[in-house]
């Protein structure tokens, strides 16, 4: 079969190297041909909203699927209603639009934290009496990796805020103070086959995902966070992986944000489980039947993340698997990442240490 | 780094396929576009004797190494003087011709079967005269899977052996009765660091590798197929993964023939070992450090060859891991192959058992 991707970053060449292995084709759409996923197969050089590069990737595909959530949905509804296109564009566009996404948890009686639309300074000031600080400001769309986000202090931080976010629409968000972070990933299949990873642990820096483990040995979160990503999955008629990041907060869970795709706090999987997440996304799409999610161990993985990676050193860990995605060091770019398995949490914890002190500073 | 490979066949594929993951970028060179390396990185289209295509290749790479054997030893001379050629040419020399190998096992003391240079006619009843029968005719050079092999079992086989292969030079081999086939499979860095691979035990038909599994489970036979890899690692001052195949007869071994590169006897080890034998192929050639060879746990790997796999039967039996190549379905071409990993050798035997169950007849 021959699949399209929507972006050709780290996430669409690990899609495609786990694809490769089960015979499938690959074309990305990117504007750079030396992105990640351009190295290692054929690309259709354009931007992700121009209507003749979408048709013309479409037209060399079976089916369609994407590596980043900024993919205009007019764009994907027009190019949804002539070539297969998973997952469905609709999960897609929730996932875009952070106000969707509330809506979303809210109708699948899913707990998120407060919040209250901010479209002008007036209502800013509003949601800042209603919620009380400390808050975050956040543009509704086009966030990631702690971009598009401002925490609020006092009433004096409104003001920069406002500057910084305040063209686009946002929201107000209650500030979670949280326990952990979490992340649980779920595989649908086109047949309605249902899978999923062991709830993951997250640790971010600057916004960033710097580090994750799992499993958490939660058993009662982990079954929570399942029923909540199925509520989503059988919402959307999804197929694909989803991913949800969540806060523990008071020992529970509330929704933070979808990712209607395969997801960094994932990366652990293509060592750490039996069939990776990014095999079982294209088996997902590709109508094939899906992968066991079943912990080889437990797993780490650590984000290189900026400066040029020591290769040499990383490979002279015992029991590291090193990943680079074949991009140019650039500060706060994520490079590539190194997974570590088992046997147990406090042997990978010292390795994480191992694989820490070789990072650039 | 840039790595060049000559021959973009599965080996080739999966070389890459391998390295991306450590951010190695890949150039084939091959006379099909759609070769299985040429769907999943850049390729140079060309034969593998033609010197400007060669040049091409090594123009636009930084190291050049090979999936196939037949590249002509002039040719890669001639290149070698200008880019870093790795495995050395004067191994892949060797592997080229069934004398040479001969001659190599002869000085480094590897037992191996005896044999007759068959130059003519004449020479073929000497060796006959000398062997005794059943011998296997074979021709020097661009034999594999079988093929440039004829069995002669009674005289009245000399006739139809030498109009078959009677036109190029020719080696008489003593038939061995082996109790089993295996093969030794090593590693070396540019360092001189040294791995190996658990002994693998082959099974063949019509002169093809159909599976194998390891480990083999003979301590002994191990270790001294190890120390006869390592004299022929030495011997080259060899760089990147070497396979030496083994009879077994009345429990001694028997050398049959090198291969200096990865082997399909190796297919296991990218679940079944720590470390692929494609992983560490490219991170000897790269002058990386070694990965770890250790077994994950018993594993066994069976050939897809001829008919259109059964991708969704395959995919829905629970631990197989299905590699299919991309190549067009054909009468004993191989495809691709499952890998089936642990717990023992009796669950393998099963799963092997089910994997044979949807293999086209």
């Amino acid at each position: 079969m021959r699949i399209g991707i929507i972006g050709a970053g780290q996430l669409g060449r690990m899609l495609a190297l786990a694809g490769y292995r089960l015979g499938q084709r690959f074309v990305f759409l990117d504007h750079s041909a030396d992105a990640p996923g351009g190295q290692v197969g054929q690309i259709v050089l354009g931007e992700f909203d121009d209507p003749r590069r979408l048709a013309e990737l479409a037209e060399r595909v079976d089916i369609l699927t994407y590596d980043v959530e900024n993919v205009p949905a007019a764009a994907v509804q027009e190019i949804a209603r002539r070539t297969r296109f998973l997952p469905p564009p609709a999960a897609l566009e929730a996932g875009q639009d952070r106000l969707n996404e509330k809506r979303l948890f809210a109708r699948l009686d899913i707990p998120a934290p407060d919040y209250r639309v901010v479209d002008d300074r007036a209502q800013l000031d509003a949601a800042v009496d209603a919620l009380g600080l400390p808050a975050v400001l956040k543009t509704r769309r086009l966030g990631y990796d702690g971009r598009g986000q401002f925490v609020l202090r006092s009433r004096a931080d409104l003001g920069p805020a406002w500057s910084a976010l305040g063209r686009v629409p946002l929201i107000l968000e209650c500030f979670v103070q949280f326990e952990r972070e979490v992340s649980s990933i779920g595989v649908r299949s086109t047949s309605g086959e249902l899978a999923h990873y062991a709830l993951t642990e997250n640790r971010h820096e600057s916004g960033i995902l710097v580090r994750s483990h799992a499993p958490c040995d939660a058993p009662e979160l982990e079954r929570t966070a399942r029923e909540y990503v199925e509520r989503i999955l059988a919402n959307f008629d999804y197929a694909g992986v989803l991913t949800l990041e969540l806060f523990v907060a008071d020992g529970r869970l509330l929704a933070n944000e979808i990712a209607p795709r395969v997801h960094n706090s994932g990366h652990w999987t293509i060592e750490g489980a039996v069939t990776s997440q990014f095999e079982n996304h294209v088996r997902a799409v590709a109508g094939l039947p899906l992968g066991s999610t079943e912990l080889v161990a437990p797993s780490a993985m650590v984000n290189l993340i900026g400066g040029v990676p020591d290769l040499e050193g990383l490979l002279a860990l015992p029991g590291a698997h090193v990943h680079l995605y074949g991009k140019a060091p650039r500060p706060g770019r994520k490079l590539g990442h190194v997974t570590l398995v088992g046997p147990d949490h406090a042997a990978l914890d010292a390795r994480i240490e191992a694989v820490r002190a070789l990072l650039p500073a």
